[in-house]
């Protein structure tokens, strides 16, 4: 029963429903063929985050993508 | 000083602000009376997520939903 | 398949296995009883936090337990 | 590479880009300043939670601002 | 410059580094192949909980595995 | 009532009471400073994570440090 917790920036309109999917189905699969969990009881958050609210150095992923950073 | 921070999926609407307030007052209660924690520095965080963001059995919840799962 | 993620102090060598036993009960049956949740896909982690690594009032939980606080 | 998640309440409309940016800031700075980390690799997220979602003292904390606490 | 929690119970003397390593490895080429983010800027946490610490269906894991579940 | 989680990589013995402290006092008081937030219910947990269990460039922050990264 693993969990497991995606935090990713909220870019271009966000994730679409299918990278979400897949975003679930690999974090899944990864802990069924790593350490043979059992997809049934293993949980994936998706969380996407305004990218106001994000920071790395020091400075908003906003105004990092307006320098091309 | 506990921490509590409970996840559910968002569905039929969401959460009504009485069930929130029902799952803050029960946490609270369930430390007090286990732990004799002091309810005026529990903090209880309710976070509801959509059901495209959440996944197990390696399927986003909105799917299992369609499927009666 | 909610998630519960409990933090507390580890103070006076820690919770007995009977407590955590007792914080997770409780947390399954108050999202049973009030949201109507299955209890076989309720994760609850309980997380015990040394008291050096938690902080309220800008002090140490440790230097807090020394003042009597 | 230091993670930091900062979470408060939505009060008056909720953070402006502004304060954000200062938490941010401040934060990447602390970690800098204190443990000598890297602001490039230093990851900060700040999440504002709704009032209705937040309990202290068993109570939401829109009803406390009610209340005028 | 995602970041991914993963959270499972600690069992059989815990993960070993090589198995942390392909967890890691797999988080981090599921972002890069899924939504193209920059390896070098995923940060990856592994963490282990012990088996009372961690409940599913009421249960604490550790007495769950000696009732063969 | 602010709740701030700093992860950080435990490196060389991990931090001293100290800066553990230096981290709770420069977050709360970062709190105070831009939001005007109580110090009382400021709530500020610091968790050291061991290098084999934290990940970057798909890489061990153990195995980085034994190539100077």
């Amino acid at each position: 029963m693993p969990y497991v917790n995606i935090k990713v920036t909220q870019e271009n309109g966000g994730l679409t429903k299918e990278q979400k999917s897949e975003l679930i189905e690999g974090a899944t699969k990864l802990l069924q063929d790593k350490l043979n969990k059992n997809p049934e009881t293993t949980i994936v958050i998706v969380e996407e985050v305004d990218m106001d609210n994000w920071g790395i150095g020091a400075e908003q992923v906003s105004d990092r993508r307006k320098e091309g950073k």
